[in-house]
Parts: structure tokens; C-alpha cells; sequence
């Protein structure tokens, strides 16, 4: 597999440590440039709060923070971008001007209709997108992004019931982990021994993202998904991993056997960050937790867990829990497998 | 106001504290009798693994534990019980037999379509039961319930959904506090820093319950009301205060000012556990919140809070987040003010 | 009793909002006027994250915030200050040199030998700085300290080990609440399930905080005490109530029951802030516990609570285990104590 | 290396999980027999409650759970025992005497003269009392325990305090995991946001384990060193990971940077479970954190982590803050390590 290059925007923040943590040892995706704001000049290990118990990777906490502009990043094939995202605008765009094909975390340009916003095993289709973006926006570059946390295990799970069963509509209730608020984020005074009901802007963010993902690809735009989907999103003094109850209505009976058996398929997207299954039902009752199950899965942190499947108010409905790491599966990892998939699919690299 | 004598039978247990603690100071009922199991025979205050910050009060630290028979009982106008569900049907039967008026917070008799389920301010009227039960059974005495500690905030808030907007369709979510599983209850090696997406038969109680109060006496039995009631029910680490998500769907379409407005009613119980508001809505975002919100208004821990009333996917659907004090409203509380009522009523005194 | 006229400093932070708190019903200290910084000029309901379960008292709620300037405070007999330390230290001198008297939270001029570090109960003699303090400094006012949240509980229970026992030495661990660093203070991140040990200059502060409190006056400045102090500071997950566990070397025998005694004296200062017992001892193996005992007492949390006291290595040392409230006895509550009898005293008023 | 076959009594509860955990992968140790009380004649997976995040491995979940009887062990060449320390007296001594040879984890035997309490980076010269053992007792085999879980962290960084400095006096207090009262342990209502200041004789044990170990083998007996130890306990909501602050006088002077380069001293023992330093020094002021140091070094979970090495009162005495994993370091890894170090030693196998 040709090597990538890559750089990384963001690199000090909570979400660009996770990216250290995940690509120190790629297989063909080598990091080669850090980014920041205020640390730019420093040392990586001296400007960083490091949130892991894993030490940081010798090479980074040696490497010198750049500023992050483009001539930065000369040489690199993709910048991934874990900016957050009143500050990303501006400098993702710059970067696409120069030249530069970038995977965003950022929300900035989430729901522009000619960015793709990408989980691979659900939307492959939509990097085409990336051309009809070049073409419109004049650009060298381009932007792909990734979604919200907390609408990747959704949509993930969303996918395969709207696929089989036609679900019309989707009623959730999240259950938030701290880190989803980045760092410093939630101050401990505020949810120790506590649950706070709303996150910021976070319910439209969801129901929206979840939409484009699920939707189709027309004249180099995206056509929304239109299933009405209802949400509240509540925080939980959890430290890791989104747990998400969801209630979904069909046009036609539906036998929790058969939503497990379709919910439980291995996929194929042969990647290094695809786990072999995307979803793993767990037949216990009190599973999905996120403590015991935020790691599960061949690639930790990649998969989707679920468990307690089971119809609703009737057998035309259907209710399941399901739980997703937010800073891997939610962010880096899903980023780090769309890279992956424009390097096969020879949109980078 | 004429003075009730009162028993209690589950004195040690922790709802049984949560009487002990209410009715320390009450104008009008007097706690003469503690009934345990194993703790028969022993001072109240070494048999008790004592759960609140305030001491014992002191009376009772010196009570003497009873058996849990009818004739320790004696002279008492009204029963409370906090048996734990599995040996409270044959006690509680007996009592009844044996003449005396019991009012409930056990499981096993709830369903029974004889005995009512009460939340005095949302069915006053299903007391009449009483007298029925006592006939169909041949009882001296009769048996009055009330609620799991997860319907209560539910059923208080459903009712004006029902009676002013008809509605349809309930989906909810819970996030229960550690103390509606007693003590020693959840470990904490269990839930620290967890989410458990499971409490054991507690989805089909709260639906079935829900469904029994907020139904209609007919013919000396109660009718359930229909309305269909999905829901999943999680455990965090909170140590008092359920809070729960509801999605509800209505005929037509509900402005969210004209339901605050409904749910914000003054009740008309003047009763000593009743509150001015049997329900507080808050304006803020970020509330109803458990350790912020559970000991509310004027009688604390029996008003329900509500939060983030808010249209649902459309403008004939509802979202809203509300919160109750499990062991205060959710257990003792209701139990009282349903003593209270039947005082007034002429069931006991 | 001659009413007061009290200002506030620092009014919106979290220690000014216990103020309010304390305040609200005192009956002869009326909080006439509330400063800010950046909240100047807005309703105090406004401008303050509340962090209390309780409502802002209605009338402070709706009191505008002033500058943190002598003029706003015309007309009040004493100021309390609870200012960040950072900007305590010209805001607070300019008030003094207007010719008010503080009562200051802050730490900056706590170690000033010519300012009074109080606990009414252990040093009211200290007082007596005050003039040679105007005299010294040529100010028309004068400012009064009180100690750190975490010297304050310590030094009540060391005070009797020295007046009765001639203790030689005191190796104290800490377990500090959340609610000690302020809000936002601990990220959640960064404390949920874990213990950080370490609190930035705390160990520094606590030794030589307690060992002014209890020195002695002499010719106008303070003569700390000499006694040892070694300590570790560390920051648990709870929201209130510092826990400490202290071993004392003696110069003779020292038997717990004698300790226990010594301790539990009640006090005579009849002030309405002062509690019964500043110590309360507890006889149970497991206690104090922050959760369970922070409010005790006859004025909630103004106690300190001790407990598990019994010999250390040999028969002339001591191990006991002991608990304050750091934001009412660690702040507020000893600063407001500290004005009354600053008020029976003549130095205010 | 000769291969080793091992028999596990105990194997459901907490620690006997861990065994599992770690013996999945051994290179020289293989777990042939699993035996339990009430889950013998089951299948490990159905019998167990299983903690980790982890899947039990697949051979083990399928195993069949033995009685615990000397014949269900037959042909393996050491016992590892994580028995309750109630039921283990009786029967360890039976496979003893049947000629097996036991490594316990409970606390039956520890503090027998004649039975090794191991750590083998500390005092593997205590194994010569196996043979003074079979001898005393008349035995075919013999036992060895590992000290209890907040012991052994304490006990590897005292060791070189005492070799170096000549250590006299030590008070810790320690600030103690959940996992360390297994499971269910300690109720979520009675830890969560609190401190629980006592662990039923939980003192008394490490005081006189730490002796032990530190002491020496004098004819055929242990002679326990005689360093004073003061400790004080306490329970704190964190899930793995002893933290313990502790205080240490000394004849003369000590420069926490000798003591810094003396705790870190790699390892000679060359066995698969010793890490390469048994004790790990961080610089920064803010570790050992349980969350983020629990599991550091070369065997996660198997080094000590110390920091905030300091001077205590004056020169002569030494403060730090030491964390170790309770149910590795603490537990079975300390176990598993000195059966390797049994097996080179020609004790078995």
C-alpha cells in the first residue's frame, strides 16, 4: 500500500490527541506534521494537556508544533482537521484553496450540500462529491468532513433499518460521555453525582447530520434522508462512550430475531480502522454499557455496540440501546477510515 | 384535624427511613408503631443502617422494632408499608384481614383491578375502590397502592397531556437514581462511571402502572386508559432523582407555551405533603437537573420538575424532560399524601 | 442587637453566592450591596451562574451589581470580600484606605503579620491587630482575614491538642472537595473516577496558615506557633466538605477518651453563626463521611466533624480522621462569624 | 522454560478473575483447572460474573468449574488461591497437606512465621521457608501467600527507604479503590461523591504485613522489621488503583533526588510478570493518578508509580505519593510472579 503523509490541524486539542494515539503505528498513514494555534513553535509533548494514560509516542512529544498555515504542510497527501470549529472555517478553506484534500471533524462545513460527510461502511459513495466541490469552489483541494459524535453510532445503526425495514421514524435519547465535550469542557461542580439535560446546539446538529449521511447523492449535491427523527441529548458523568436508546417506527412488523441478524453483519470494506463488524449485538439485557463495552470490537473503539432489542409499543415498532465511543468511532477513527477510503479509492495519495 | 395514629412495617429498609424522616414533625398523623422482619425486637436506631445525613429522630432511634403481625399494630388508624415486594403480599393480606386500612408502596397487590393505585392529586376518585375490595374479598380492612417510584413523575406530567391534548403516544427514556434500588442495591464497582441500560421488570411496571391510574373506575374495578406507552429504562450514578425524557404524540397540533401553561397549574389538595405545584416547569435549557432540582417547592421532593418543553418532530408532537425525587414523591411521599386524603375522605380516623 | 450594613466583593463568584446564602435570613447583618467585576451593572440574577440547589433569594436576585469601588459601599458598616486573589489585593487596600472594614476570603493579605487570620473560636484575640494595623498603614479602615478552606477545619481540632496535650508535631493528608477550586474549577475530565494529588500552593498555604492562627500576639504583630506541619494535599470526587486525616506526636501519653473529651467542648461565644460544638465527635467506625456529615450541627456546617480517634504508633501519638465544610466553615461561615463578633467587640458597627 | 500446570481455587470471585485475565497469554504457565464453591460442576461462563471489558477468553468460558478438592487438581504443579480469606484456612491446608504447593491470595496464612508473605522483587530469599514449613507441619507440600492489596505497593517503596536511608518511622494514609472489597463490594449509595474513612481492619493488616515482608528469615522463621507504622484508610469512588500518601522520618538528612534515583532502580529479576522497574518515578506534580498511571510500565499494572517525592517537616523526613494497581500489583500479579519466581527457584515444577 502506497504510504500517505499526513498533517494534522488541532493537534494539541483533545480530539488531535486521539489522532496521536490512533496513528502512531498505521500501516501506511505516516503523520508527519503538527499543528496549532498558541502552541505553535513549542514542543508537541510540552504544549499538550496529555489526556491518556498511554504516554505520548516519543516522536510527537519531540516534534515541533507549526503554525497552522499551508506552506506547513508541504509535501503532505491529507490534513486531517481537529479544529474546533469557530476557528476552522477560515483555515480549512485556506488550506482546499492551496491545494490541500482535508477530512474536518469540525462542524464548519458538515452540512455544505457539496462536502461529503462521511462514515465509510454507510455513505462511500458521497466522496464523489469531492470533485463537483473542487469544480464549484474553484479549488485545488477539497474538504471531506466527518459528523457529530454523537450521530455516528445513530446513523451507523439507522442505516441497515432503514435498508431492511423502512423505518420511518426515529425517536432517541442520548446519554453523553464527558469527553464529548473536549477539554476543559464540563466542570466536575456541574455533573458529579448529576445529569445535565441539554448540550448546546447538539439535538439539531444530529437530527441534520444524520440525515445528509443517510441521504443520496444528486447533481454533485447531497439529497437529505427524510425520516423525522426526534432527540434529547443529556450528559452523564461517564468518561467515555455515547449510550443512545432509540425508538423507531416501520410500516410493517418487525421481528427483533431479524433486526439482529441484519444489524450484526460483518462488512467489507477491507481497511486498517474498519473493524470486521461495524455493529455488535449483544444478546445480554444490561449491555451496552459504556465502561465495560466502549473498546469492544476488532479495531477497539470502532464498533458500534447494541443490545436490547426488542419491539415497542407494538410490533410495528422497535426499540434497542446502543453505545459508541465519541472520541474514536465519534472523531478520529471514523476520520482516519475515510482517509483510508480516498487512498484506495485514488482521491489522495 | 383529627389525629391519625400510623404503623409501619418495613421500618429499616430505605424507603421505610424515608417515613420515619417525613413524619418526624407531621401535624396531624403520629408514627406509633415500627414493624420489622429480622430487626423485631431491637432498638430502631441499632437495627437501622441509617441512610440520611440527619440523625435519627430521637423517638425513634428509641423505638423498640415490633413484629410485623396485626397485633402489633393495635390501635393504629392506618398501615403503612415498605415490605419489600417479595414477602409484603401475605403480610399486608393479613393486615387487611384483620381490619385494618393499609395504604401500600409494595409491588404485589398494585395490579390488582380491586385495589386502587393512587397519586391523589391525578385520581382521587380510584379510593372509592375501597370499599368495593372489602366486599369482593370479605375484608375487615382494605388495601389502597401506590406507584414505582419511575411512574409517578410520569403519570403527574401525562395526566394534563391527556386531559388537554388527547394525546396519543408516550416514548420514554429514564435515567434512575441509585436509591430506587434500596440498599445495599446497585455495587458501585457496577456503576461508577457507567450507564446500565437495564432495571429488571421495571419497563413493563411503569407502563402497566401508568396506564392503571391514569384510567377510570368503573363497576368497582379500574378500566387502564389506552394509550400506548413505549419505554426503556437505564440506571446512572445519580443518588436521587429520576429523570426522564418524554416524546408524545398528539390529534392535532400543541404549542409548547400552551402546555407549560397547563402543566404549571396550582393543585387544589390542601394537604400537608401536597405541594402548591404538583409540577414546576423551569425555562432554562440546562434544567431539570437531579442534584439541582429534586428537593423543589414547597413541600421538597413533591413537586416534579419539567424542562425543555419543545416541539417534537413536527408540531403534533411534544418533547419534554422531567424529574422526580424517587424516594420523596416516587415512595413515602405519595404514600402520606394518600393517608391524608383518606383521612379526609372518611377511609381512616 | 445593632443591625449591620454589610457589602459583598466578589458577589457572583462561587464563594460570594454562599454570602447570599448565609445571609439571607441574618438577624442583624443585613447584604445591602452586592460588586462585581465584569457583572457590574446587571441584575444580580442575571449575572451569577447559581450553583445552589435553593432559588437566589428574590430581592438579591434582582439587585443590580455595583463597580468594586469605595463609592458603591457608602453607608456600610462592614465589607466582606470574596475576591479572587489575583485582584484581591489593590481592591481591597483601596477599601481600607476609604475606611471600611474588611472581612477578606482572599488570600493576600492573610499573611501580613498586622492582619488578623481568624477563627473566632481559636484566635479572637487577634482582633486587637486591627489598630496597630491602622496605625501601622495610616489607613482610616482595616482588613480581617480568614483562612483557607482547608487550614480552617485543621486548625480547630489542632487548637485543643496543643492547649491540653503540648502536640509536637502534625502530619496531615487531605481529601478535598470539588467546590475548594471554584467554578468551573476541576474539569470533569479530569476527576471523574480518579484523585489528583496535587493542589497548586495549597500545603504551602495550610502550614503556615494554621500555625498564625494559632500563634500568639505580641507588640502588634502575629507570633506563629512552631509546631511541625507536614501535609499532602489531594482532590477527590466529592462536591463538599474537605476530609483530613491527622497523626499528632505528643510528649506524653495521650489516651483517645481524653482526646475525644478535650474536643468535644461546646463553645461560648453565643453568636448566631457560631455552632454548639465547633467540634462534633463522632463514635462510629466509619465516620466522618463528606456526604453524610458536612451538614451537621446546630448551624449546618459550621462544625467540623471528627472521628476514628484513637493512638497512632504508640501511646504518645494520635491518628483521628476529620471533616469541615469548605465552603461555609472554609469561607462564608467563619468570615460572617468573624463580623459578629467583630460587631460584640466594638470594631464594627 | 519448563512448561507449568496450574489449578486455580477461587476462580469466580473478583480476584480469581483476574488470574484468568492474566494467565490467558503466559509463556510458561498454563491454567489447566479451575475451582469454585457453589459454581463447581458449571461452566466457567455461566458460573461467573464477569468484570472486565475484556471477553473471558474463550477456553475458559467453556471450562468447567471444579470442586474445590485436592483430586480436581491432580498433576498440576502449583495452586494459585483466591479464595475468601473466611473459607480459605481449611482448605489450603488440605491441598498442602496433599502435597500441593500454594501461592494464596487470602489472608488465612499470611501471618503464620512459617509461611513466605512474597514479593519477590523484595524478598524472594523468603521462599527458603517452604522447606522449614513442610518440615514444621509435616506436610507433603506448602504454602506461600502474597500480602494484601494496599500492602504491597507500600512494602516496594519502603524496601528501598530501609536499604538506603535507614528509614524509622512511617504514617500513610491511602486512599483505597472499590475493586479492592470485590463484588458486589461496596454500595454505589454509600461511596458515590463521598469518602468512606475506614476499611474494617484493613489497618492492622498492613502495619504487620509491611513488617514482614521488610523482615528477615532467622530460623525457619520470619523476623519482622520494626519500623513504626501509622495508617489511616479510607475508601474513595475510583474502580482500580491504591493511591497512598506517605510520610517517613530518618536518622539524617535525605535530598528527594537521591531518593528519586534509588526508588527508580530497573529490576534484576528477569521473569516474564516483573516489570523492568518495579517502581515507576514520575516529575510532574500532579501524578500518580489512578485513572492515568494504574496501568504504566513494561507489565501494565505491575509497577508502582510514585511522584511528589519531597522533603517532609525539615530535612530528615520524606513525603511522596505512591499508587499501585490492587488487583495486579495487589493481587494476582504478585501471585502469578512469584510462582514464576517459585518455578525458577526449583520450588515447583
Amino acid at each position: 500500500m502506497k504510504k500517505i503523509r499526513a498533517a494534522l490541524l488541532g493537534a494539541t486539542g483533545a480530539v488531535g490527541q486521539r489522532y496521536i494515539n490512533m496513528l502512531d503505528r498505521h500501516p501506511f498513514i505516516t503523520l508527519e506534521v503538527l499543528m496549532g494555534g498558541e502552541s505553535a513553535g513549542k514542543k508537541y509533548g510540552q504544549a499538550v494537556h496529555w489526556l491518556f494514560p498511554d504516554a505520548i509516542p516519543e516522536r510527537f512529544a519531540e516534534a515541533q508544533v507549526r503554525s497552522a498555515r499551508p506552506e506547513s504542510a508541504e509535501g503532505c497527501d491529507v490534513v486531517f482537521s481537529a479544529l474546533p470549529s469557530e476557528v476552522a472555517r477560515e483555515i480549512e478553506q485556506n488550506f482546499a484553496r492551496s491545494g490541500f484534500t482535508l477530512v474536518s471533524e469540525a462542524s464548519s462545513h458538515r452540512m455544505d450540500p457539496d462536502v461529503p460527510l462521511m462514515i465509510p461502511e454507510i455513505n462511500p459513495d458521497h466522496l464523489e462529491l469531492l470533485e463537483a466541490q473542487k469544480k464549484a469552489r474553484g479549488w485545488k483541494g477539497a474538504i471531506a468532513t466527518t459528523p457529530n459524535c454523537t450521530v455516528t453510532g445513530l446513523a451507523i445503526v439507522m442505516k441497515p433499518l432503514l435498508d431492511n425495514f423502512a423505518a420511518e421514524k426515529a425517536i432517541v435519547t442520548t446519554m453523553q460521555a464527558l469527553s464529548g465535550a473536549g477539554y476543559p469542557g464540563v466542570p466536575s461542580l456541574a455533573i458529579t453525582e448529576n445529569v445535565i439535560p441539554y448540550i448546546k446546539n447538539e439535538e439539531e446538529k444530529v437530527a441534520k447530520e444524520a440525515k445528509k449521511i443517510l441521504g443520496g447523492v444528486r447533481g454533485g449535491v447531497v439529497v437529505p434522508h427524510e425520516i423525522p427523527i426526534g432527540i434529547s441529548c443529556n450528559r452523564v458523568p461517564v468518561i467515555d462512550g455515547h449510550t443512545e436508546t432509540l425508538y423507531a417506527e416501520f410500516p410493517g412488523a418487525v421481528r427483533p430475531a431479524q433486526v439482529v441478524k441484519v444489524l450484526g453483519v460483518p462488512q467489507k470494506l477491507k481497511l486498517p480502522t474498519a473493524p470486521e463488524r461495524p455493529i455488535i449485538v449483544r444478546r445480554e439485557n444490561d449491555r451496552p454499557q459504556p465502561r465495560l463495552d466502549r473498546m469492544s470490537g476488532s479495531v477497539p473503539g470502532m464498533s458500534v455496540v447494541v443490545g436490547r432489542v426488542r419491539n415497542g409499543i407494538d410490533e410495528r415498532s422497535l426499540q434497542l440501546t446502543l453505545l459508541s465511543h465519541n472520541t474514536i468511532r465519534g472523531a478520529a477513527g471514523t476520520a482516519i477510515l475515510t482517509a483510508e477510503l480516498m487512498q484506495r479509492e485514488g482521491y489522495i495519495g
